[in-house]
This record gives C-alpha cells, sequence and structure tokens, in this order.
C-alpha cells in the first residue's frame, strides 16, 4: 500500500509514503507537527476552509504563522506568493490546499512550488481532495517536501486512513519536533522502517479496503483514467445545472473536477434545506456551502459514480425544481 | 453509539462518551492532553509498557509527570498512590493503567480511586483492554475525570475509533488545554454536542461495526456475559498450560481474563521463533513478551472466541511440544 500510494504520487527512491490512522485532518497535523522545525515559521497559502483550518492547527501546537489571502473564487497568485516570500525573510515553510473543497478551486501547484523552490523555502501541501486524480509529480516539485491526502476521497477507499508521502531527507531530520506522540510522523515512519510494522493498531478492515481501492485505481487507467471520468462527471453536471439555470461560483479555467459550488438562488420559492431533502428523496445527497461570503451549495463528481449518475442528479435537481414551480431563468430573481 | 458505551461505563447524566478517529493510543493522549490542565502534574501509575506509553505522551506534549512504578508482576498499591500524593501537593491528576496488558494484570481501579478521591486529585484511566469486560460503575467512582478504550478490544468491533466516557464538569472546563486540533477532545465534544455530527471524516464503516458489536454485547449479556465467556477462556487456557508444565507469571489473584503472560521455557529446544511459527500453521497467533524484566510470552483470551477455541490452542501447544521432543515437566530446565 506505502509504495502504490508513492507511485500515484511520482515519487522516486528519494521520497517515502507513511500512512496515519484517522481522518484526513490527523495527517495534515502530523505533517505540520512534524516536518516544520519548532523554531520554523509558516506561510500559509488561504482560499477557503481548510487553509484556515492549518492556521488553527499552527495556533494549537504554538508554532507561528501568517496567512496570505485571497478571495475564495480566486486561486492562489505565484506571484503574491513570491513578494510574500520575500517580504519576510523569516519564513521558513509555506502550506497550500491543491484543491480547496471549499469552492472546488485548484490551485497551481507547480507554477507555487516553482516560486517556492526559487526562494529556497519548503512546500508542504495538503493534497487531500486532488491525490489520484489530478497528476502530482513529485520528482518535478523540489521544493515540496510532504503532501498529505487520505484513503476516502479520489481513491474512493473507506475513510479512517490518511496518509503523507515525504521527502526522505526531511522525514530523516524531522525528530522530535511534533509535540504528540500519536501525530508523530517521524516515529511513525521509523517503525514502518524498522519491522514494517504500524506503531499503534492499525484500522485494519480500512487498509484491506485501500489495497483493494489502489488496485482498482491502477485497473482504471491510474490518475489520468481517474481524471478522464471525473472530468466527464463534472462537464456533465456543470452543463446541466447551467441548462437549469444555475451559476457556477468559479470560472472554468479556476474549477477542479472535484466538486462544484454553485451560487444559492434568490427565488422566493427556493429554500436550500427543503431542496436538500428533495433531491435526497431522490437518492442524492449533496452539500451545503462551506463558504463564508457567499451563499452557495455544492455537489461532488467524485466516488465510483460516472456520468450517468450526474445525468441523474441533474434530472432529479430539474424535477424538483418543477415541483417546486421554479422555472429556467428565474432561479436568481430575488 | 455514544450512549450504549456511556451505559457500559455505568454513566450516568452526568458524563458523555467522546468518540475519536484513530487507534487506542491517539484517544489515551486527547484523554491527557484535554483533560490535564496546562499547569497540571500528573502522577503515573507504572506497572508495565502503556503506563510508561503516558509517560512518553505527557514528555512529547510538555507537561510535568511523575511515575510511580512496581514490578510488572505487582499490581499498583493504593497505599503507595496515598504516599505519593500526601508527599508532592503539586500533582493535580493520576493516570492508571487498569489492565495493563503487558502482562495481563488487573490493577485495582475502585481502591486507588477512592484514595485520589480523599487526597482531592482527579483519576484518568486507560482502560483500553478491561472495557466492557470488567465492571467500571463511574457513578461510584467519583474520583474518575475519564476513561478511555477502544472499539477493538473487549467490545469486538473492529480498530479504527477509540472513545473517552469523560466527566461533563471536566469537558466543560477543558476548552483550551490540548496542544492539537486533531486531539481536542473538548472541541470532539462540542462538536458531538452541537450537532450530533464528528468534527472531521468519521470512519463511517467502523462505527456501524462498533454499532452492531454494542448490540452483540449486550445479547451477549453485557459486561457480565462477557466476563464469564472470557474467564472460561481464561481458566481454559491457564489449566491447559500448567498441565503441559507452563508457568504464568502472575499470580492468579492478579490476573485478568484477557491475556495470560507465560514464562518462556528455557529448554535448549525451545526457541519462541519456531514455536510460534508452528502454532500459526495450526491456526493460532500468539505474542511476543512485551515485558523488559522477564523473558515470556502471551496468548490472549479476549474476541469472538469460546473455551472450545482455547481448548484447541492448548492441543496445539502439546501437539507441538511433542514435535519438539520435550516433555512435560523439562519446559524450564535449561
Amino acid at each position: 500500500v506505502r509504495e502504490g500510494i508513492a507511485a500515484i504520487a511520482g515519487a522516486g527512491a528519494e521520497h517515502c509514503c507513511v500512512p496515519l490512522q484517522g481522518s484526513g485532518t490527523f495527517v495534515v497535523e502530523a505533517m505540520l507537527q512534524t516536518l516544520i522545525p519548532r523554531d520554523g515559521r509558516l506561510l500559509v497559502l488561504v482560499n477557503g476552509a481548510y487553509g484556515r483550518r492549518i492556521l488553527e492547527i499552527m495556533r494549537r501546537i504554538g508554532r507561528p504563522a501568517v496567512p496570505l489571502e485571497c478571495g475564495e473564487d480566486e486561486a492562489v497568485s505565484p506571484d503574491a506568493v513570491r513578494a510574500a516570500l520575500a517580504a519576510d525573510p523569516a519564513i521558513t515553510d509555506v502550506a497550500l490546499v491543491h484543491c480547496e473543497t471549499t469552492s472546488g478551486i485548484l490551485n497551481p501547484l507547480a507554477e507555487i512550488a516553482a516560486a517556492v523552490a526559487a526562494s529556497g523555502r519548503r512546500l508542504l501541501v495538503d493534497a487531500m481532495s486532488s491525490f489520484g486524480a489530478i497528476a502530482i509529480d513529485l520528482r518535478r516539485l523540489p521544493s515540496v517536501t510532504a503532501l498529505a491526502a487520505s484513503s476516502n476521497k479520489c481513491l474512493e477507499g473507506v475513510p479512517g486512513i490518511g496518509f503523507a508521502v515525504v521527502a526522505r531527507g526531511a522525514i530523516e531530520r524531522s525528530a522530535g519536533n511534533a509535540v504528540s506522540l500519536s501525530l508523530d510522523l517521524h516515529a511513525q515512519w521509523r517503525g514502518f522502517e524498522k519491522n514494517g510494522q504500524w506503531r499503534f493498531t492499525p484500522p485494519t478492515q480500512i487498509l484491506a479496503a485501500l489495497d483493494k481501492a489502489l488496485d482498482l485505481h491502477a485497473a482504471g487507467g491510474g490518475v489520468a483514467g481517474r481524471l478522464a471520468r471525473y472530468a466527464e462527471n463534472c462537464r456533465t453536471l456543470v452543463e446541466g445545472m447551467r441548462r437549469l439555470g444555475f451559476e457556477t461560483l468559479l470560472r472554468d479555467d479556476l474549477q477542479a473536477p472535484i466538486i462544484v459550488t454553485f451560487r444559492m438562488p434568490r427565488h422566493p420559492a427556493f429554500r436550500f434545506a427543503d431542496f436538500y431533502a428533495r433531491l435526497h428523496a431522490r437518492g442524492f445527497v449533496i452539500y451545503p456551502g462551506k463558504l463564508t461570503r457567499q451563499e452557495t451549495f455544492r455537489i461532488g463528481c467524485i466516488g465510483a459514480i460516472d456520468a450517468a449518475v450526474l445525468r441523474g442528479a441533474v434530472d432529479a435537481v430539474a424535477a424538483t425544481l418543477r415541483e417546486l414551480g421554479i422555472a429556467p431563468g428565474e432561479l436568481y430573481r430575488g
């Protein structure tokens, strides 16, 4: 499993995969606790809730972090990163959320990694909702110290295991950084290197499911195959929803084919809780928005689903709008 | 699930159950991080590896802890606890491993809780390998602030979830103690109280299995039923192994019916790795010792097994000894 995950990350012999029990946030915190030195200073690139969560983790573990924020419908700008790094020489590390699930936006990893490399800093990547579907080639991203992801997003396993793919040099030098025993990725790595065993009881069934999920990922054409399926899902969803009059939050060139955010209709007959319940009754579970500034809702494109399922979702939305007596074109009339 | 677990702990309305993703160690660490104040000082009662692990966690999170150690084949003495608490007034909290899996010893929870109560301190209990099989009645143990256990020991679920049963007053006052976001039991509790949801993605399948495991626990007679089955398992194992000439590490009155530690034979034809492999080939997986001072191995009594399985294990040991040409009575001749 460790080798399969490392291969998906484009990792060579100079990287290794370290799995950790718990949700994605656990392994993101473990990555930050372990790989940022105790006297380090982190620049956090923020355009959504998961970037803010990294700031919250840093506050909890008592290590300095400064945000570089941009709008939730804008990608992080490599130029802004360059400027922030030039302005604050004390920064040692940078954290980026690759695909920010808050909006579904894809941040430009390669360009940001290049900016970080040019300034001699290290980049930590939360690749939770991109890993396995959007190509990441760690061999071509030398500033990336580590990325973190989980068993249950684009790998389509079940939840319970996170993992980091880490540069060996960085993990070797990270002893004693973590202020936690359970979340010490260095000790976890040493355990695997020593005897191939988890330090603490692993979630065995989740691990077996992840092993199978990796087989299915490879059988489906790997990262390219998964991207093609999700991209078709996303296209089907966005085109169908636009035909019904819905507007996406993001410009198409910023949209990752992972989750799509739609502006909340302002029609008086449209109430989100009711819309949600009616779709649920038709067999489709969607997401409330997680944005603070704009009213939105979200629909996911990932998982063991294909375009036929997304067409069904659009049909269910259409039927729901008919029930509510809302005609296309009226959605955003307040 | 939260209510079912709280009921097994003998918890009333003044307690609540807080589940957490990860292995047992994760929730033990979360309990320590969250419930010991930042200016607290912990007395750790140590007679095995899990007591030492609590010391290691405290060292990592940077909070003072002092050990009270006794032999790995002796139960923690309530008198010694009383004396240690009298000698160090700065101690705010005490940590105890109820059943120390290192040896299988049962520490006297009620007597230690009374000693802690008499000195006005608070007790935190690692009940990992006792919970669900050895009665704990939190309503009668007012000094116990919290106990921690997991889905996969005596509850017979699958691994991936730990939980703490916590006094409401203690969890309410614990905001800001944890030096981790993921392991903050206060924030986890607040999430459940707010909307019944996990803060971060839960291991859904593990949770469904735990729900079913709690049903089976109740159907099997609850704590008393499970204790009766495990006690018979333990008796069958110990009597059978003694007939073959094996010696237990513990006196019978200290032995919990969870896992049994046997002294390592000194017969020249007995090599543990070989013994282990031969039992494995017969369908039985045992444990190496975890003791530092004496050479031992261990055999577990818990899980979805009954006395017939333990008789089978003893038969497999007997057949293995015959293969090795070791007669009963010769095991401990060097």
